[in-house]
């Protein structure tokens, strides 16, 4: 799932979700290919960016066009669904923030 | 230099840098943690998250209180020549998005 995402013109969100893994686990990989694929779907969705490394910290920001579209995501489903299976099973400690995106750049080419 | 930073009160500013790196390279590991410990004695530095998967690309998010704050820490001048050395040298590719914190929140605990 590595890569970048689009770069639409601002503004638009990112939610930006660090996290401390556990030990690792199958069922975990599974579900976040899924997830991943679901939020392709998911109107407003603009694209994730995201990185674990070997010690288990990881992060992953995800880009949305709009509020309402931050909101939809987080009460589909699946989506809410693994949010606490992420809680209770996968993460020692988790942050969200969410922020407004308001310029863009990149490089080199 | 994996962890958690600081979640201060909403409004603060986040970098957000995705790169995808071309071969590992110690000098590149030392100039990090280099600016790494120079960032932190940056007025308005709030904190980094960061993390680099085995195949290179990696996400890292720096807060700062205020748009001046990152201004200042775009023209040091360490971190001016590093920003160089990785468009010619570090990275294939990387982005740089710079956004409003406007709410945050973390768990489990």
């Amino acid at each position: 799932m590595a890569g970048f995402a689009e770069m639409p013109s601002p503004p638009y969100f990112a939610v930006i979700f660090s996290s401390q893994r556990r030990d690792p686990d199958p069922a975990y990989d599974e579900m976040a290919a899924a997830l991943d694929a679901l939020a392709r779907e998911q109107p407003g969705f603009l694209g994730r960016e995201s990185a674990r490394g070997a010690d288990g910290f990881g992060v992953s920001v995800s880009y949305f066009s709009s509020e309402a579209a931050i909101a939809a995501w987080r009460a589909q489903g699946d989506h809410f669904a693994a949010q606490r299976l992420g809680k209770e099973r996968w993460y020692d400690e988790y942050r969200v923030r969410v922020a407004k995106v308001e310029r863009a750049y990149g490089g080199p080419r």
